[in-house]
């Protein structure tokens, strides 16, 4: 009955699981304290060497974390830039991994106990009667015996190993907010079109093509007896939806330090972002081992209820934010604001897991939305602190991230390589990724009036990096041998392609002639490389176009201190109305084309990103063939900004009424003005 | 062998734990994806179900914060100054508990199993034989039948409560840490004796008396029969420990709000800083419930070693984060310098439990040593960055660890309200903090030349409020019945104080005719009220010189940018490493008495604290008695800066030597100044 084998899941970890799960030990070692003396003391010993030892493995996190941050440090000040932050955060996990699997020997611990009993399923909670006394008992895991011992220091490994649902619920959340509050929204709604296409075909196409190779391939497998257990079509089916979830980080981390040409940026982030969005609600979907398509509509179904539930909480939550600081003059407050900002933004995370949706999809619409609407309220304090504070948060989880990557290729046990399986998995990313691009870009191309460039399309198929997003949906499930196979894939997956498509972008850029050190708030027309059929494309986006003027007429106005105000675009007889929802500020601005404040958060964000402001004013001493294009760039910047304000803003204008700005309290609003798009200048934006 | 009962541990909570561990369960369901599909199914729902419901439970919390925020705007828009945002915090709470407990009412989910096994003691890690299959289970902590069933809704009182352990471990560092780094430390250092003897013999007089007060009042109880369980000597003792650790937050935000006098400040906050230190390394003693002599002196020596070891710990962690700022060019990418501070104070606290130190006392020395020379090297932006994000921590944590006691006095299930106790525990309080300061500042003032006034003392007897930290040290340990009723007395106790010292501090102070609105790093000497005598009780502080001369001199200029150049400072035989160590910004900085860096954030805190600059600025409309030297204040303030500035910096002059600053690498040496202490004006510091 009882069997001496001391045991720690692999599931014990998390972002602080580690210590708190100790801790939690330390409050029931506590809660027990009746007991004799003798076993007291022993069992305390126990609870405080295990608190120390899992104090140890975060502090081996957290060293990481340092060192990478001195490496990337030493990398941008020696203008290293071959080899991005994430994968320097992956080299050092590796190194840790390798020390802690072949370096450190520990002496396991053994003493466990082991009950057996009949029943028929695993309960989740246990109550144990040790001797009249209840003790209570939470279900870890399933633990297979025979491989947690062909591995030395197996306790160790599987203390450093984290719950995989940490990554989902606690680290992506904040990288997909920062990654929405940042985004560069006017070149994501000119190329909306595009960008859905590229991200619902897109991935539901790359997705069957991988799936598809990947069944060949298991089959193939099975064939020749080199698969070790079951593989269904499903999993081939969930492993290319998987890798087809190319990563907004990674891609945008590298595209935003090197400027990269707005419209390839646009069109490969907002791809990405509802890649994201997809996927993220993929592992929640049924997965039986058997296919038919009335299941498959039935999912799609459900898949596009979540999708725009969590799409409508984001934006709920946003909406909401924004009239709080809209309405209340919290503003005064710089540290209550920001409090409540980020208080609200996490909410939306937790509202949406709640209501059963998808949270991280809600985090990403709300970060749009906050930024759309809410950062116009901030005050200027609350601005910078709410993004540094966001941007320090996206920074640490990620890096985490990918270090933890490094770590796990050696500290999981259950990995499994099957070099075959591999190159199918190679073979079969690369043709699904060329089955999103191509084909759709042929067919997006018809319709476009700006054409996508084959530079393009080729820079789009080599910069389809997988990361965070790919590695937390990964690791989420690796009980079955499908699963671990498919798991110790990705890993590989990820690390090529972050370390030669991440590496290998700048000169594959350069290659494709792709303009580098773009500003990506630069009108095209100004820039001087011919590349002036751009200026005109947006006029294909008629529902952005739409959204536009609702957007700024009404929607700006009610939610913001910004925009023409209320009294000036409703119909006359809301007039009540609209001057209790419109704000003091709305009329002093009404002249003023107040839309700077929206335009300063892209501004800004292209330098602050990665807060390397002398690497981006560095531009000209880049080793990359680009330089001259760098320097007229600057120049472009610094002489054009105007211009391309004016520009921008030209319809704009024409919606303001040209009503007395000294005089706010108009009892009466001015006649709305004439239609926007009976003017040429409209079709600008 | 089975029995109905679905069960969740009251020490299941954390702050992301309940999330972390529902999300475990669903790792765990994964896991055992290979039962029969049905069982897989239903299992999941139930995750599903269970996550879900922790999300809804931590959103509640979010809210709670969310809608303290908005109520403090309110008051602090309003001008209500009766309460404070922690008593706000709580009530919110309060009503959130009462809705939960009586509002509510959900059906109970009874499906458990109970296994009988034959163990003398309860292991933490069970392995249980499911028909094959091992699963592992972990101990959650003992469960007590009889009372968890009297209370509607225990399951759901029983998922809002968290961990005990997350208090101690996540919620207060943060505090802490913000606590040392804004702590003023110029008054600190001035009046280090009285605060060390405030904190060390004041805090041991306080629990002692408390203690024994407590037992008569126990054994009071029992002769009377109205005391339900065991209750020892020594748990006396640690209610004595608990409530003697007055609050550092609580006052100091009151405190700073108000801008009171700067050495009654001083001396509070200085007294509970070394009181938080004491009484957190408490609760890891022996607690056995005999008591001896030699235990007593084994132990005291045991808390020496562990606080000069958390000190040491914590201090080397900041001198390493300022030797890394020094020598790297970090202060380029912001980014990379905060999150490096971010992490290194972090790891302080890791590596101190690691260590078998105490994290929250390491903490505390780390943020000091981290404000007093790392904040000199970092960037402009990094400094506002850093203090920014440890300022919202800090009120994170605050606001949500006394919302939780709020939510706490109706959610828990174990309250013990003994009236006759709680009556003797505020009369042992009052006693306990009357034998702390009226004895002590008597012996003090006999050695001290600017004597602690009477009014002074009434006032520190008055705002010992308890917050934070003894909450965090009472829910620790809620398992007997005598720390069950210590828990109920101890809330009351922390409510009392919060709402009725706290808010009676403004009334208080005007009573005592303490000065209000004192800018606190406003030399005395300069304010009109007749205070003058404090000028020079600076010299009696001979401690403080030393170590002022030792780390002006050296300590300064080799961690950080600022003071003199090493290459003057250090006897000529060392030239070549002090050239090696003094950065080139100190040659530059030499002439200039470059330490308004450290006043800066003297200066900075006081306004950004709590970051109301208009209630800063709106002194003179304050409801306070104090109107007309608040504006005497406001006049002191902005004409006398640069002479204070001037007054302070007057010794630091001397020793800084005249070599032309012009030319930073003379290769010889100026010869030392004259010693410091001939001057005068040297006395000033």
């Amino acid at each position: 009955m009882t069997r001496c084998q001391r045991r720690r899941t692999s599931v014990s970890g998390a972002f602080m699981l580690p210590r708190l799960l100790c801790l939690l030990c330390f409050a029931v070692i506590s809660l027990a304290e009746e007991n004799t003396e003798m076993v007291n003391v022993v069992t305390e010993r126990k609870a405080e060497e295990s608190h120390r030892q899992d104090s140890a493995n975060l502090l081996i996190f957290i060293i990481l974390l340092t060192l990478t941050i001195l490496t990337i440090w030493l990398f941008k000040h020696r203008r290293f830039r071959f080899l991005h932050e994430t994968g320097l955060a992956m080299i050092y996990g590796l190194f840790v991994g390798i020390i802690l699997r072949f370096g450190v020997h520990l002496p396991q611990d053994l003493n466990d106990i082991t009950l057996t009993c009949a029943m028929n399923s695993s309960p989740t909670t246990i109550l144990v009667n040790v001797s009249g006394r209840f003790y209570e008992y939470s279900l870890k895991g399933e633990v297979r015996d025979s491989k947690g011992h062909d591995v030395p220091n197996a306790e160790m490994l599987r203390k450093v190993t984290f719950d995989p649902e940490v990554f989902f619920n606690i680290l992506l959340p904040p990288i997909i907010f920062h990654a929405g509050y940042s985004l560069k929204r006017r070149h994501f709604f000119r190329n909306l079109g595009s960008i859905l296409s590229y991200a619902f075909v897109g991935t539901v196409t790359s997705c069957f093509v991988t799936g598809l190779v990947m069944y060949g391939c298991v089959v193939f497998l099975k064939v020749i007896g080199q698969l070790g257990g079951d593989f269904f079509f499903t999993d081939c089916l969930f492993f290319g939806a998987i890798v087809s979830a190319t990563d907004p980080v990674t891609v945008l981390a590298i595209f935003n330090e090197l400027k990269v040409d707005v419209d390839l940026y646009a069109l490969l982030f907002g791809e990405m972002h509802i890649l994201v969005s997809i996927v993220a609600y993929q592992p929640e979907g049924d997965n039986r081992h058997t296919f038919d398509g009335s299941a498959l509509l039935k999912s799609l179904g459900v898949f596009l209820g979540v999708f725009s539930g969590s799409f409508a909480m984001g934006a709920a939550t946003g909406v909401m934010t924004a009239l709080v600081t809209k309405f209340t003059k919290l503003r005064d407050f710089p540290l209550l604001e920001t409090a409540l900002f980020f208080l609200m933004s996490w909410s939306t995370f937790l509202l949406a897991e709640a209501c059963g949706f998808t949270g991280v999809v809600a985090v990403l619409f709300c970060g749009i939305t906050q930024a759309h609407y809410t950062y116009n309220n901030l005050s200027a304090e609350s601005k910078s602190r709410s993004k540094q504070l966001f941007e320090l948060l996206d920074f640490l989880a990620e890096n985490f991230i990918f270090s933890y990557m490094g770590l796990t290729l050696f500290s999981f046990q259950h990995h499994v390589f099957n070099p075959l399986f591999v190159i199918g998995a190679f073979l079969a990313i690369f043709l699904g990724r060329a089955a999103n691009i191509y084909p759709l870009s042929f067919l997006l191309n018809l319709g476009r009036k700006n054409k996508i460039a084959s530079n393009f399309q080729h820079v789009m198929m080599f910069s389809g990096l997988r990361g965070a997003m790919t590695f937390a949906l990964s690791i989420r499930d690796t009980a079955t041998y499908a699963r671990q196979m498919m798991f110790s894939t990705t890993l590989l997956i990820v690390f090529f392609t972050v370390w030669v498509c991440g590496g290998g972008t700048t000169p594959m850029l350069s290659l494709m002639h792709i303009r580098v050190g773009v500003d990506t708030d630069q009108d095209n027309s100004v820039t001087p490389d011919g590349m002036t059929q751009k200026s005109t494309k947006h006029e294909s986006a008629w529902p952005f176009r739409l959204w536009y003027t609702f957007d700024h007429n009404y929607l700006k106005p009610f939610l913001t201190h910004s925009g023409p105000p209320l009294t000036s675009t409703l119909p006359a007889c809301c007039g009540p109305i609209a001057r209790c929802l419109t704000s003091s500020q709305a009329y002093e601005n009404a002249g003023q084309l107040h839309d700077e404040d929206t335009e300063l958060i892209l501004n800004d964000d292209s330098s602050l990103m990665y807060s390397d402001m002398t690497v981006s004013t560095d531009a000209h001493g880049m080793p990359t063939p680009s330089t001259s294009q760098a320097g007229l760039y600057s120049l472009a910047r610094t002489s054009d900004d105007p211009l391309d304000r004016e520009l921008v803003f030209g319809g704009t204008r024409l919606v303001l009424p040209t009503d007395d700005p000294s005089d706010p309290l108009t009892s009466f609003p001015p006649p709305p003005p004439s239609p926007p798009l009976s003017d040429p200048l409209r079709h600008r934006v």
